[in-house]
């Protein structure tokens, strides 16, 4: 626990990026997960920005770092068949289902260094704490540092936690990187049989839950002045191409009535997106546009944009896209413009389950000894998406500094808030243990 | 003239495109010119497509094919210091200042057969109809096949008129093509002296008007049913570079009060622009955009987009782009996005002149013996922008078929309308013949 007064120092615009200015002197555990931080910051594949992919040496090089790390505190450890680095401690007796705690090790390209490697490490110190009492646990501990959450390298986001959860699809292995490198290829430099792939998939009655600590990404703890949050669910989300088809024409010769402008139809329909998912209380995204023929002195015959759709339920997300192609269909219609959409990624909300969740939030009191904030559901995808096909899945929240800039180097938090954050995944794992027996 | 049953019979879409379905009997006068027309349409840089650009190897045999034409219609044949392929019939002395008839010769890229050519043929056939009495006219007759209408190779349109005008800006020497090739470099190759461009200006006072024959670039008279029509003015046009600064930022992780979506902003100034431009009568046209970063997953940051804008006077263009100004500015301030504006070309209207333009009214009523439309202000660009700079200019439009297509193969021109052209272009040229000596 923290006085309250240090709990939220804003991070300063002259500090380097990615460094945290908390204004706290740090506990033993806060400096050595800051420590933590900067060396896995520096496994990166450019000397001027983070970028760690799927099956990289950096992969290799941060398996062998934490691997390190993971036995210090006294787990056993593996890299299983996805190329995931494994730790576990047994509890009371020896064999039990595991709690899985965990989270990411790779990152986006230009990356910050919170994404993934906080919620690994704040996950090892817990179990680090735990370690005495770990006999007494109802479960085992498992520690997962998965291996693609983000897909940067071959476009897959959670084919780490796919393998782990038995649903990774055999097609991804003909995927090629930017560089021609097949996912079978990079696998099998890195060490690993693909033909084995099935060995990383755990059975759900080997676990009790997964339970994950996370950035925020965002900037809803901020604005509510709460170090913590609990996560409501992981939210729907889909990715579709949308193509619009009017007709070029030379910018002087077609009056307005003849023109069939795909770029002012998208115009229409992209206000429209706004509208309607706002008014929803989702999250739409308009992140791409290309228009043909592209000349400064001919009109569009064709717009085509990405969009990326978000909300906190499957059921949400379905009927804000339908209210979407709606007004899509008459937008076209009216200017006489014909549309297709092609749903591209596909990610269907995973609630958090009831006592994981409650875990959390008793863990988030017992640190803050402050009211708990209401649940965020996440913008972002996680791990815990894949995992949920096997197991409970829960997360905390850990507050983003800089207006909850992520994916960026400018990615920040608090070393205050990583370690009441430490408190409240250790009492969250002590709540879960209380309940689990109880249960 | 022809009779009217005969003067507009619809394209149809089965046709060859390009070519001409008049439902008449040619005279030899029409037959050979459609013969020209195919013959010019073969001179091509590309086998499967009409690409004829400034000084290239098809330039020069264009200018050697149709010097020989200006010669057997028994005009003195030179070509001037900037490419034009020039010609002139002496009036009723020698030395006389001339008329000034015209048009160009050189293409976009994938052009229509028409838009140019046509200009040049009809007044060579003009010329050639009057060479005999040509030694009664009060003025010479010349005939100029311009060289660089479009601006397609090195982005200088109107670069040959500019040189006949006096204004060709000596900073384009410098501009390279996409091979690299520099206007200095191709003009030394074509056999040019760019050391003498100034040699290709003419005097105000060698000169009595310009007047040319085009086709119209649009479907105001195929909507009239007239094949003919005559200009009021070459519409003022700017083009614009128009770049929205929001903030980028994670599709998931910016809630809606944090958004400051250039792509978003750029949609609303897109739909302003259509509704301004549409209620002044004005022309106005996105044809190009590009956002940044470009992510799926990213809220754009920076959109780009080109704005090209038209109307019959430069006051009209410049009140009509302070509205969209003025739209776009409380657009941005409303969405917390800046902008800037860059102008990359800009046109002022040239309005055609009195005594010219009646005598193209009197040489259509004549040929068509049908009421006069009413004058149609041009919405593209033409070398008499840069000629008005020194002489009087006027316009013949000829109806496009396929809805008005142009700068594309599609773009055809009826026979008929053709021929109809010739004996108006004709009976013009007497009418202002006719009001110069009474003048």
């Amino acid at each position: 626990m923290i006085p309250p007064q240090n709990r939220h120092t804003p991070v300063s615009g002259s500090l380097e990026p990615g460094h945290t200015n908390s204004g706290h002197e740090p506990s033993a555990e806060g400096a050595l997960i800051a420590r933590r931080i900067a060396e896995l910051a520096a496994v990166s594949a450019r000397p001027d920005a983070l970028e760690r992919v799927h099956l990289s040496m950096e992969h290799s090089a941060v398996n062998a770092c934490v691997g390190t790390w993971f036995a210090e505190a006294g787990l056993e450890v593996r890299i299983d068949a996805a190329g995931n680095l494994c730790g576990r401690i047994e509890g009371r007796e020896p064999g039990l289902p595991a709690l899985l705690l965990g989270s990411h090790l790779d990152t986006v390209p230009d990356a910050g260094r919170y994404d993934g490697m906080l919620g690994v490490l704040l996950a090892l110190a817990a179990i680090h704490r735990l370690a005495q009492q770990a006999r007494s646990l109802p479960f085992a501990l498992e520690l997962v540092a998965l291996s693609d959450e983000e897909g940067t390298r071959f476009g897959t986001a959670l084919s780490g936690s796919r393998a782990l959860a038995g649903t990774f699809d055999p097609a991804w292995w003909d995927i090629p990187d930017s560089d021609g490198v097949t996912y079978r290829e990079a696998a099998l430099a890195f060490g690993l049989d693909p033909a084995r792939i099935g060995e990383a998939a755990r059975a759900p009655h080997e676990l009790v839950g997964y339970l994950e600590a996370h950035i925020e990404q965002g900037p809803e703890l901020l604005d509510q002045d709460c170090p913590l949050g609990v996560v409501s669910s992981i939210g729907a989300a889909t990715r579709s191409r949308i193509t619009l088809t009017g007709r070029a024409g030379h910018a002087g010769g077609t009056p307005w009535p003849r023109r069939r402008d795909a770029l002012v139809t998208a115009s229409e329909v992209i206000l429209a997106i706004e509208s309607i998912a706002r008014d929803a209380g989702a999250l739409a995204t308009v992140g791409t546009i290309q228009v043909l023929p592209g000349g400064v002195n001919v009109i569009p015959g064709i717009a085509e944009f990405s969009l990326d759709l978000r909300a906190e339920s499957t059921e949400l997300r379905a009927a804000t896209f339908e209210r979407i192609l709606d007004a899509t269909r008459e937008i076209c219609e009216r200017r006489r413009v014909t549309f297709e959409c092609t749903e591209t990624y596909r990610a269907d909300a995973v609630t958090c389950a009831p006592a994981l969740r409650a875990a959390v939030e008793t863990g988030i009191a017992r640190a803050t000894a402050a009211p708990v904030p209401a649940p965020i559901w996440s913008r972002a995808g996680h791990d815990g998406l894949a995992i949920a096909g096997i197991t409970d899945v829960a997360m905390l929240f850990v507050r983003c500094g800089n207006e909850g800039i992520s994916h960026h180097p400018d990615e920040s938090v608090l070393g205050a808030d990583i370690e009441v954050a430490l408190d409240a995944l250790t009492a969250a794992i002590r709540a879960f243990a209380e309940g689990f027996r109880s249960s």
